[in-house]
C-alpha cells in the first residue's frame, strides 16, 4: 500500500492511482484526464467555471513511482460527489476502468464518507463473541464442499467439520439453491448438524450458509431464521451496496467471498487487492474477507497478502476491524506458520487439504489443536 | 467473437475461454483446472464419482489459437449449477477471476437457461415505439452533464437537446442524488422540459434519469411516477441481477452503462466485451447498452466495437435484440459514416463534440438533420 497524503479539506476523498504511461504520455496529463472524467466527463474548455472549482478533481500530487510509474493523488469533494456505495465505486474507477494504465493503489477517507459507511458490525471482537473465540488465537474456516453433493451428504460434512473443531463451517461459495441440495433444506440441516456436533464437543462451531443470490433477502431471512449468526457472500457477484444492507440490516455476521475481484487485479491497471478486498470490502459491512493466500493456488503474493491484511485491521475512524481470512490452497500442516506470520487475529481457510485426509473429523482436529497448542 | 461449438446436452452451458500459459504449464491441465475450480473447488481425488460425473465442468475441446494460445471449450451442466444471475457469473469467471491467462471468449447458451433470463424488454422495436423512430434511421442520445449543475441548468440543457433533435435524453452517469441536483427535483424537471421541447417540435423526446444507487427500487419508482419511459443504469455498480429485477418488474426501458466493466477487458484476462457488453448485459435485460466507440477516448479497436454490435443483435433463443449505444468520444461531424459501418439499429451517443459548440440546440439539430437525412 502506498502512502496517503495527509489530509487537509476535511471532505476531500484522496484516491491515489499508479499511473503507467504509454511512450510520449504525460503523466501530469494523464492524471489531468482522470480528474476530469470522472467528474464532469468534459474536457476543460466546456465545463461552466463555478462547476469547475467546486466538482472537478483536484490533482495534488505528481511524482515518480520507480519503474517507469507515476503516482498521482487526486482529491474529490465527497459531499458533492458521493451519495452512496455504487457512486463512490463509479467515482474512484467508473469510467476510468474502461483505460489503460490506471492502478487505484490508496484511498484516503474523509471521516465525513466513513461516518456514511458501516463497516463491519461485527468485526474482529464480535465474531470471536459469536464462535466463543475470546482467547487471541486465530480462527479456523472450512469450507463444506462439493456442489452436487446432497443436503444429507452436506450436512454430514457440517457435522464432521464441527465435531474436528472448526470455529466457522461455510458453504462452498458455488453452492446456491441448485437443485441437488435446496438452500432452505441444506440451511436447515446444516445448521441442526453443527448444533449435534456442538452439543457433544461443548464448542460453539457455526455454521454460515452462502446467501449470494438475487433473492440476498429472501436467503438472509432463512439463514436468521434458521438460527444462523452469520452468512457467506460475494460482493461483486451481488452488487457492494446490497453487502452493506445485509451488514446493516440483518444483525448477522458476514464473510465476504473475492469471487469475480480478480478481474480487478492487473498490476497496472485496476483496484489493487488491499483497496478492494481491504478498504472497500471492510467498509461495506464485511467482518472477514477471504482472500488467496500466497503459495495456494491462485499468484497473489506475499506483500499483497500482508497488505490486505493491514488493511482490513488498520484503525479507520469509527469503523471496526474485520478479519483477514487467508485461504484458497493453505495446508492445514502449514498453519502454524502462518499464525506467526499473521497474528492471531486471521481466520485460516482450509478446505481441500482436510478433504484429502481418509477421516475428516481426525484432519480437522489435528489442525485444530495445533492451532490452539500454539496460542 | 471466436466460433461456438454446435451444443448437443441442451442443458450445456458453453464457455469458451482463450488461454495464455505460461512457459511449461500445459494448456489441456489448465483447462481442466478451470473445470474442477468452477464447479467443485477440489482436486480429482476428493470428489466423489457420482458428483464428478454429473457437475464438473467437461473439457470438450482444447485446440491451438495462434500466438502461443489456445482456446479451450468447457461445457457445464446449466441445471445442477446455474439458479441466478450471481451464479451465472460465479460459474463463469468467478474464482477463475483470480488467476491468470484466461479469456472468457464466448458462451454458448443453452435454451433451457435462455429461457430464464429475460432478455431486452422493449429491445429495438420497443425503443423506437417509444421515441417515435419507426423509420429505419438510427437513433441519437445525448448526455446532459456536469454534474455540479443545478437541476435548473440541467432541465434547461435537457429542453436544448431535445429540442435539437436527440431521441434519447439521458442522465450523465454520474449524477445521482448530490446535493446539486437531488434526484426528485432533478427528474420532475428534466422531464418537464424535454415535454414542453417536445410540445415545441411535435417531436418524442424521451428523458432517461440515471438510477444507478443503492436505493434502486425507490429512484425507478420516483421515474416512473414522473413520467419517464427508459432510465439509465450501471449493471456492475449496482449488480447484475438488479438490472435483471429492474428490466422485468419495471416496464421501463433500460440503457446500461459500462461504468467499472472495464476492469474486465484486458486482452488476455477478463470476460471479452463482446461477451459481458454483448451478450451478458443483453441476457440481463438491457434494451441499449453503451461502450466506448473506436477512435474515442477510450482504447476499444474496430474489431471489438463490430463483436459488441453482433453479440446483441444477433438471434439468441426467444431474446429481443439490443441497440448498440457506441460513444465515449463520437465527434457529432462523423455520425453519417458510423452509421455507414454499424447500421441503422444503432444509437449513437454523443456528448462533449455538441458540448463545444455555442449552441445547443443548434449543434444537436444539425447532427440530428444529417442522420434523418441521410437515412
Amino acid at each position: 500500500m502506498v502512502d496517503e497524503p495527509s489530509g487537509t479539506g476535511a471532505d476531500r476523498l484522496r484516491a491515489t492511482y499508479v499511473l503507467t504511461c504509454a511512450a510520449g504520455d504525460d503523466p501530469e496529463t494523464k492524471a489531468r484526464d482522470i480528474a476530469l472524467e470522472q467528474t464532469v466527463e468534459l474536457p476543460e474548455p466546456c465545463v461552466p467555471r463555478d462547476v469547475a472549482a467546486r466538482v472537478v478533481g483536484a490533482v495534488e500530487r505528481v511524482e515518480p513511482a520507480g519503474d517507469g510509474r507515476w503516482r498521482a493523488v487526486i482529491a474529490y469533494d465527497a459531499a458533492a460527489l458521493v451519495d452512496d456505495v455504487p457512486q463512490l465505486l463509479n467515482l474512484l474507477f467508473g469510467n476510468i476502468s474502461l483505460k489503460t494504465g490506471i492502478l487505484l493503489a490508496a484511498i484516503g477517507w474523509p471521516a465525513s464518507l466513513l461516518a456514511r459507511l458501516p463497516g463491519p458490525q461485527l468485526g474482529v471482537d464480535g465474531l470471536r463473541e459469536l464462535c466463543g473465540a475470546h482467547e487471541r488465537r486465530p480462527l479456523l474456516c472450512a469450507a463444506v464442499k462439493p456442489v452436487g453433493l446432497s443436503v444429507e451428504r452436506l450436512a454430514e460434512r457440517c457435522r464432521q467439520l464441527a465435531l474436528g473443531g472448526i470455529d466457522l463451517v461455510k458453504d462452498d461459495h458455488g453452492l446456491t439453491d441448485q437443485p441437488s441440495a435446496p438452500f432452505r433444506e441444506r440451511v436447515e440441516r446444516c445448521v441442526a448438524a453443527v448444533a449435534r456436533a456442538n452439543a457433544e464437543t461443548g464448542g460453539r462451531s457455526v455454521y454460515l450458509p452462502n446467501v449470494t443470490a438475487g433473492a440476498l433477502h429472501e436467503r438472509v431471512e432463512v439463514a436468521r431464521a434458521a438460527g444462523c449468526g452469520a452468512v457467506l457472500v460475494s460482493p461483486l457477484l451481488v452488487g457492494c451496496d446490497a453487502v452493506r444492507r445485509l451488514a446493516t440490516a440483518s444483525g448477522l455476521g458476514v464473510l465476504a467471498h473475492p469471487a469475480l475481484a480478480g478481474a480487478f487485479f492487473h498490476p497496472d491497471h485496476g483496484i489493487a487487492p488491499e483497496v478492494l478486498l481491504g478498504d472497500i470490502y471492510r467498509a461495506i459491512g464485511s467482518d472477514g474477507v477471504i482472500y488467496p493466500n500466497v503459495g495456494g493456488r491462485f499468484p497473489f503474493g506475499e506483500g499483497t497478502c500482508l497488505a490486505i491484511n493491514a488493511s482490513l485491521r488498520r484503525p479507520l475512524g469509527r469503523l471496526k476491524p474485520a478479519f483477514p481470512v487467508p485461504g484458497g490452497g493453505i495446508h492445514a500442516a502449514d498453519v502454524p506458520r502462518w499464525v506467526e506470520r499473521y497474528g492471531n487475529d486471521t481466520i485460516f481457510l482450509i478446505g481441500r487439504s482436510l478433504y484429502d485426509q481418509p477421516d475428516l473429523v481426525a484432519a480437522a482436529r489435528g489442525l485444530a489443536d495445533a492451532v490452539r497448542r500454539r496460542s
